[in-house]
């Protein structure tokens, strides 16, 4: 059973009068028949909590530099029609107390604490955001990482990969950012799609006509394994159409191999792409790169990526959230040390079930 | 000074062991030095208080069913290192005595109540979201309403009219999509606007160069006030440009006067328009049509700008977000009741502020 947490908040132009606060709100507490204790806080406001019935808890601060917080905690199955007319009737006393005092006064959405299916997944940039997740529709936790594929109204499903959100069915916007947005021509190209696992790339590519696109599905490094392509054939087929169903298609070829070794054979054989996709890691938001292997990898990735595309080809990449600007800008400093010499450019894009906007990088051959 | 408030949930598959679980955590709260309340919770569950050091509280609850809640709440100011080791400190121990018996682990991003800049816009259909709001911009109260322009690192500013999000300057989206999404022809067309106080529209029709725009800026029943035209004239000239500078231009004229009168009038005269485009209003979310003005207006506006439009014209409007399917059903009824028969097409599309889809409605004359 979910504990339903609301917050009630009054910011004050100057430090509110405790006592009369307090006694004013009295009443209210009693007819709930709240037992009550006060704190001793050792010169840090009032600090009162009370304890109702059905394990309806309270706690009030008046704090010292003008804001008054009051938590309710209450159970999901209490009568929450009551709850609400018990925080109506503090907020109403509170405004009439306080009066020409207030600053703002804020009384947020109630947070769902312990609840059956888990509704917030915080942004990359560390922002709490609440999704309108109703269902949990595949779960699994390979040797991996826990892989989640939830149901959202809006977006439709969404994977989550390790409580970082993924890819829903309704961003088509990060595969068309992804290849190019639509300014590419793919017809009878050669294409090589890192990672990916989802099958969106996969599936948009292909409806393109390339003469051939290889898929290098799995990276040991970051964990990309079966189940989460088990997970996206059966649930995301929004997303990935049939493309999973089968590893090899007229003009695709999924290898179920560490792309590591299959870019160094590439390498030594000469094979070449006019295009080639990396989606297996955003940037590390770690900005320490010497002690981050997730710094190394990409720059692997990048190099043996670089030697096997096409002099006209092109490289395109996520990098993260726009607000992370300096992991950016240390991935654009990487851009400047590789060993064959690039361009690149960059586009900001709003994924519809991120939460924020994403940066993706475009990168060439000097 | 605003209070972080920290939540760190564990999930359980089974009740946990109250007495072990208490004197497992026990030594941590000792070492900080804080004071315990144990509560009486008649039988729901074990509650304790601490109050630490400046003005550190601690809740924690070992619910009956499955849930140990943490809730940490401190100052800004306080020493946040400390208080992260304090929350790890406590994380860690819980894992150990909670080990297998744990389904889930919860620490959300910390809340920040009371602050200077509020954060916290929740959506229309009631999620808790945090913005990435550094600065407020413009903050007036006119007559009608709040009126506030707040600066977010990725959306740029964003217009917030009594706490709901309206427009932020990386919004094109919305713009285009009110617009009939690319796929009408504008040139030499007449087009009338209703509302778009934020003057986005306007900005983008007259690029377009149609024979004339007529925007009709004041609607006394939605309170749209020269007072937000003042401040997106000023803060949100990525929307605008400059096109609230003045009230007339070659091919625009913004008149400051109520839409019902003029739309009557135009209707006397006999006047007619190839698109109107409705930028008054979303669809109302309640859903008692009988109660609330606002569905009466709605359908009032609707009425009168059908006559207004040329037999082959358009009428474009926003509906609402997705995810309010009543309102948004209640809305097509209201289409199907018009004195004039009309069809409808709509698109859900992705606002970049928003943080939810929303829908848009095209409507012409059968």
């Amino acid at each position: 059973m979910a504990v339903r947490h609301y917050t009630l908040d009054f910011s004050l132009s100057a430090p509110a009068d405790s006592s009369t606060t307090v006694r004013g709100l009295q009443s209210i507490f009693q007819e709930q028949e709240m037992t009550e204790t006060i704190h001793n806080t050792e010169g840090h406001g009032y600090l009162a909590t009370f304890i109702g019935k059905n394990g309806r808890f309270v706690v009030l601060r008046i704090h010292k530099h003008g804001l008054v917080t009051i938590d309710l905690q209450c159970y999901e199955a209490d009568n929450l029609m009551q709850v609400d007319h018990l925080l109506n009737a503090l907020e109403k006393k509170l405004k009439t107390l306080l009066h020409k005092n207030i600053r703002r006064i804020k009384r947020l959405p109630a947070l769902q604490r312990g609840a059956k299916v888990d509704r917030y997944w915080p942004t990359a940039d560390g922002r709490l955001v609440e999704y309108d997740i109703d269902e949990v529709v595949y779960e699994e936790d390979s040797v991996y990482q826990n892989i989640k594929i939830l149901h959202s109204a809006q977006f439709g499903n969404i994977l989550i990969l390790n409580g970082d959100v993924n890819l829903a069915e309704s961003d088509l916007p990060y595969t068309q950012a992804i290849m190019g947005s639509g300014k590419e021509q793919y017809t009878g190209k050669e294409v090589l799609i890192l990672g990916g696992g989802d099958g969106g790339i996969l599936c948009e590519a292909v409806k393109l006509k390339p003469k051939m696109i290889t898929m290098v599905e799995i990276s040991f490094h970051l964990h990309i394994d079966q189940l989460v392509i088990d997970g996206c054939r059966k649930h995301m087929r929004k997303t990935c159409g049939n493309v999973l169903d089968n590893l090899k298609g007229d003009c695709y070829e999924v290898l179920v191999e560490d792309c590591v070794p299959v870019l160094k054979k590439f390498v030594e054989e000469g094979k070449n792409f006019d295009y080639v996709i990396n989606d297996l890691t955003a940037v590390p938001i770690s900005t320490a790169p010497e002690e981050d292997s997730t710094w190394e990898f990409l720059r692997l990735i990048l190099d043996l990526s670089i030697k096997v595309l096409r002099p006209s080809g092109k490289y395109f990449t996520q990098g993260n959230c726009a607000n992370l600007t300096e992991a950016l800008s240390q991935y654009e400093e990487l851009l400047e040390k590789l060993s064959c010499p690039v361009d690149f450019s960059k586009e900001v894009v709003c994924v519809p079930s991120y939460m924020e906007l994403w940066v993706f990088y475009t990168i060439w051959k000097k």
